[in-house]
């Protein structure tokens, strides 16, 4: 294996924004709704996240190019004993890179991840046309057990 | 109206556990995956949500008796321009006030808390099974739009 084939996955930093948000708007519902060419809204956006301890924003990267992202938040709560839970947000992989595994290696990531963050379920929403990702999370092992519900306020 | 006819809706105290986790459990879903009767590993998550700025842990109170309660978790981001979220989890309603309007009094409460906090969207799961549930969120302008996968780690 050459140096360049080796995944990495780290915490995001600010010098990523621009590749981050490149990847939210390459996407047919992203692309209505951000705004790759003007980052102003993001940056006060990326300091809180960055500075929230339950906040786990990454990227994948490889031979320096970043070709992947997801946030992890990790919620304590009550219900089932206690549980915490990580809900997974934001998952995006570089159309350069769709269908190369990339996909699988970043979601079994975030899955060791969230028990190595004390886990116990983790959960994501994905929006009802994506039935591509609905096929993948199912391979992976997730049970599309409920419906998911916005309100814009 | 009389005084016992007021609602409260505040934030949960450790002595509210034992009626929040009493309607956890009082619930077709809650009842399989709850310990009412054995408070020990509600404690220390209480401590965890308590102790965390972004947990709204709240009950509904009415002449003294806790009769609801819903957590709300506020959640930083990139996308939809840096958009924060405010995901609803473990809404209950005590047996006796279902069909009461209280339910619709504590969501309501819960978009305008989550307004007040700076969110731009309000997000919730809800088992597929809860079809009344689903009725109730949608008659409340939220948008039935994503499914909700989860997975036990």
């Amino acid at each position: 294996m050459t140096e360049t084939a080796v995944l990495t996955i780290r915490r995001a930093r600010e010098d990523d924004l621009s590749a981050i948000v490149a990847m939210l708007a390459d996407d047919p519902l992203g692309a209505g709704r951000e705004s790759p060419d003007d980052l102003t809204a993001y940056r006060p956006a990326f300091t809180r996240v960055d500075g929230d301890p339950n906040q786990h924003l990454v990227v994948a990267e490889r031979a320096g190019r970043v070709i992947g992202t997801l946030q992890l938040t990790l919620v304590p709560g009550l219900s089932r004993k206690g549980a915490t839970r990580v809900i997974i947000e934001a998952v995006r992989i570089h159309t350069d890179e769709r269908g190369s595994g990339l996909g699988t290696e970043l979601i079994q990531w975030a899955v060791e991840r969230s028990r190595e963050l004390g886990a116990d379920l983790v959960q994501l929403t994905s929006d009802a046309s994506r039935t591509d990702a609905h096929r993948f999370y199912q391979r992976l092992g997730f049970v599309p057990s409920h419906l998911g519900f916005k309100l814009k306020v």
